[in-house]
């Protein structure tokens, strides 16, 4: 592991590392903010952020202004990557299926299968990693953006005990049901759409066994609302289950991280209460 | 004059403009924050902010996180390019020299003469455009960073009765006596050193006739510091002229949006008092 950025920001370190990934089989690099309180060797609670389609570990940590509040609360932020990468691993020229598309599932069908298992690492290399390397408590909250919200929503669902609270940004909340999703998972996980359903929240939804609370905030003026993101599914299926939904529509908003940047403070407290 | 993006943003909107500039002979775009105040007509100050070299318009607003503070504090913040842009525009193939790098000046010798005169752009064009156009009280303010820095100080040495307030982050505070500004200076306004005095904050505290305070933030462990930055300079000219300066230096903070981003707050804050 390699420490490839260090910045002294609001009194702590936003660091970027780099390191072999065994479950993805190449190198790999994550955004890592630490407070101050860190930086004294006091362990810290950790939010994992999941960052959306096209994205690297950059986006969130330049663009988010999660800093500030992760500062405030004493929280580490940890930012994956959104896909393996490196000349070494399959790609796809659109940008919705490939590198900066990883969407957060084991790929089971070639030639994605060789790296893409990007579900595997985020719930067990990376916090293995983490938690192996840096002063953290064993308390973990997940959030995400967009396809991030999607795999915040659905790596929270699978294992409610290892996640305090979850939290998405415009996430997809049915990849099985639109456009982004069914082209991604026909690719990563071929025709049979049984297989999908671990990866879909409202699907998850449905068979919860535990009903850990889901925090959504969209934005109104999304331009992907209709066609790609429709909360009102996962309205629907929460209601039918009984799973406990707080979805905030955001009137005016749009996709951009400056919708992420208006929310991020309330959602950083958010996962900071069900942390302590 | 045509708006190019429009988001919400903390209730306000964050919107880029472009517009025919005469000054400069191109077209030219602009940030502009509106905090909810002004999207409901009610006239607000302005901040102008100046971004260092190879930055466009788009480096403060995605990065800085300003707008919050904007936002709570009801200011206009608005964000020029640097240079500049078009093919018709010289350029040269050094990073520190031609688009990206217009230093704030009106550059004498071609090829840069004809379209270099940021200073005439940043002083006349673009307020009186933005006093056109916006909602906006003649309260201005100015800030900015590293070239940026040196931008908004030698503006409001030059015009203090233009400006309620001040403030530089990493600003080059003595261009005459260091490398990136002894290269630009030399391209934009030749050999005589008499000429750059006009364009370099330490020789224009030594003879203003007007006492506008400055705030200055410094990252201690900034990567230009000692070569190009050279803080010290301006503190002595201040100290020798008693002029006011209020000089930060902030132990560990680097060159990077990171330091923006962790005071950006605070220089707020400070020019909202004096836009009152």
């Amino acid at each position: 592991m390699e420490r490839v950025e260090r910045h002294v920001c609001h009194d702590g370190y936003q660091e970027v590392w780099k390191h072999a990934s065994p479950t993805l089989q190449c190198e790999m690099r994550f955004g890592i903010y630490l407070p101050s309180a860190a930086l004294r060797g006091q362990p810290c609670p950790v939010l994992y952020w999941l960052s959306g389609l096209t994205c690297t570990e950059q986006n969130f940590i330049t663009k988010s202004g999660a800093q500030r509040y992760a500062a405030e609360h004493g929280l580490i932020v940890v930012a994956p990557d959104t896909s393996p990468r490196g000349d070494e691993v399959a790609d796809d020229p659109s940008y919705d299926v490939g590198k900066g598309a990883g969407f957060y599932v084991n790929a089971t069908r070639q030639p994605w299968a060789t790296h893409y298992r990007m579900y595997d690492y985020v719930v067990d290399e990376l916090p293995a990693l983490i938690e192996a390397q840096f002063p953290v408590t064993q308390a973990r909250a997940i959030s995400g953006h967009s396809m991030g919200g999607h795999g915040a929503l659905t790596v929270a669902l699978r294992n409610p005990a290892r996640y305090r609270s979850v939290s998405a940004f415009s996430p997809i909340v049915a990849p099985s049901q639109v456009p982004w999703g069914e082209k991604a998972f026909t690719a990563y996980l071929g025709d049979d759409r049984q297989a999908w359903k671990d990866y879909d929240a409202v699907e998850l939804v449905k068979a919860a066994a535990e009903r850990l609370p889901l925090r959504i905030d969209q934005g109104g003026s999304d331009e992907f609302l209709d066609k790609q993101l429709k909360p009102e599914l996962l309205r629907a299926a929460c209601d039918a289950a009984g799973h406990p939904l707080e979805l905030n529509l955001r009137s005016g908003y749009d996709h951009s991280y400056y919708f992420i940047a208006s929310f991020i403070g309330e959602h950083i407290s958010y996962h900071a209460r069900a942390l302590r």
